[in-house]
């Protein structure tokens, strides 16, 4: 999608300050938006973390101080959350504010919150796909989401001007833009990560079940593969929970594809059937490279986990 | 396990130079053991390729030659090719010589090279649990094993000496080194990395089938979770075609208790039931903490995929 604006929010307002909201607090100090930035969360440990680390212009002590005035507010909070928060923010809304969010299912966001937003506001839902296993003020930096993809998904009908603002606001933090429909979104995003997110949670909780193997060994051991998915399954859990109760449709049906194929390969280890497997495991290595190519993962082997410095290396 | 003794091999032969046999023989430089090392691969190119990075001291044209006076053989080659390398390497192996390998299966590895080891020879397998998604005698370097463990599966009544030659060897390389019997180690990898493998495979294998999501956007969207997977589904096709031939029922039997507890999930997800996806969640993050301290994997978050340098960060 093309976009000629600059970003232009004299004031925007980030509800919720973890790992995402506060990137986002840090990237636009970063790229030097002319904008003041205040910020709010309903945790008073998380606010007073967000004043020492200086993330805001403001740090509101309420969501109505918070969202006053803001020409952009921003959910950074768990899907859950959103009906609440769009309910008691409304009032407060300045005409011509737009509400958005960087919630992971859309279908849900647009749900909860435009039943909410004032007829003199605009709901512009967004979801930047990048991220990290770890949560909270700390985690956020400013380059999380450079290179990375930001999946704005306005309800049908929504103002153009103000699709292009968040467009270009999120294109300034060094994104790559994609407009696209909610649904499709949901269904894109359970294929590329919830169902990716939900075997990693299934198989670290299977692995530390087991009888005959001991979790002391599934951690001495776990560089053969194992530990890729640990990275995945330590993430928050409050924000992955609201993921699977609000794209429940999408992620039950790509279950169900992966269920069939899973099925199927675990038919041929059975009946000893080579090729299938041989034909498979060929098939997606190229995926890969293809993703590399594309600039959404590193080329370094193992990512880049050989130890990168000789203390590093001593430490081990 | 402790280990007196210091590696002592005056000759050692590395049949099959790709990802590991590579990093054995960087390894065994680096460490400058006092070995000659002889390495053997069938491909054409591949020697080339080995005497071209001079990887050995000698490269052989046949496998007798290879085997002909070291003191310690260790296969490097798919696990499905060991019947016939044992058979055919067996005339000409030395008194007294120790036969190894690096295979990812061990009853497997027993069963197809016990019956070929002379009885004047000392079969003590070895798995060392390191690797990247890489193959090929370019993708070896000599830190692979450093930190890693290597697991020493000896059948029953090996000569302790000779066991114990094969720990020093790989400690000298860098590896923390455990002894157990092959049977319980094929559970335990089926865990660490078999079912990994398999499982990243599959849904690698169903997001390019699906008809609703095009490939171009699971590769754009990727960074929410799949390219995790993709990094471990690039592995080598034949390698892991012949794990999943060679480890059949402890693969088969863990798959059996990852479905039960996928489909607790699936119906978790149904039914709307929140507290058990919560629960899980929570219950899966010690477990990457616990692989950090215990040196297996980076505390980088995201695996320090954060564009490293300026640079780095401009071709993104």
């Amino acid at each position: 999608m093309s976009v000629s604006l600059p970003s232009d929010f004299n004031r925007i307002a980030i509800i919720g300050v973890g790992l995402i909201g506060g990137s986002i607090a840090r990237a636009v100090r970063t790229a030097a938006l002319p904008t003041h930035i205040v910020a709010y969360d309903a945790s008073d440990a998380v606010r007073a973390r967000v004043r020492a680390l200086g993330l805001a212009d403001t740090v509101a002590e309420t969501l109505p101080e918070a969202v006053s005035d803001a020409d952009l507010v921003i959910l950074c909070t768990p899907v859950g959350t959103f009906e609440a928060i769009a309910r008691a923010m409304a009032p407060h809304l300045k005409p011509g504010a737009i509400v958005s969010d960087v919630g992971s299912t859309k279908g849900s966001a647009i749900a909860a919150m435009a039943p909410h937003c004032p007829a003199h506001c605009h709901l512009v839902p967004a979801h930047p796909v990048a991220g990290t296993e770890n949560s909270g003020p700390d985690a956020g930096f400013a380059t999380l989401f450079k290179g990375r993809w930001c999946i704005v998904t306005p309800p049908e009908g929504t103002d153009k001007t103000a699709v292009a603002r968040v467009c270009a606001f999120w294109t300034a933090l060094g994104s790559n833009v994609e407009v696209m429909d909610a649904q499709h979104h949901d269904r894109v995003l359970a294929v590329t990560s919830h169902i990716p997110h939900l075997i990693a949670y299934t198989i670290v909780g299977t692995a530390s079940d087991l009888e005959q193997v001991t979790e002391s060994e599934v951690i001495k051991f776990s560089a053969g593969g194992f530990r890729d998915f640990t990275r995945i399954a330590a993430s928050d859990p409050t924000m992955w929970r609201d993921v699977f109760l609000n794209n429940r449709e999408a992620v039950l049906e790509i279950l169900q594809r992966f269920n069939e194929d899973l099925t199927a390969l675990q038919r041929a280890i059975r009946w000893g059937d080579g090729d299938t497997l041989f034909n498979l495991f060929s098939r997606t290595r190229h995926i890969r490279r293809t993703i590399i190519d594309a600039g959404q993962d590193t080329p370094r082997p193992d990512f880049g986990r050989e130890p990168a410095t000789p203390s590093e290396a001593e430490t081990k």
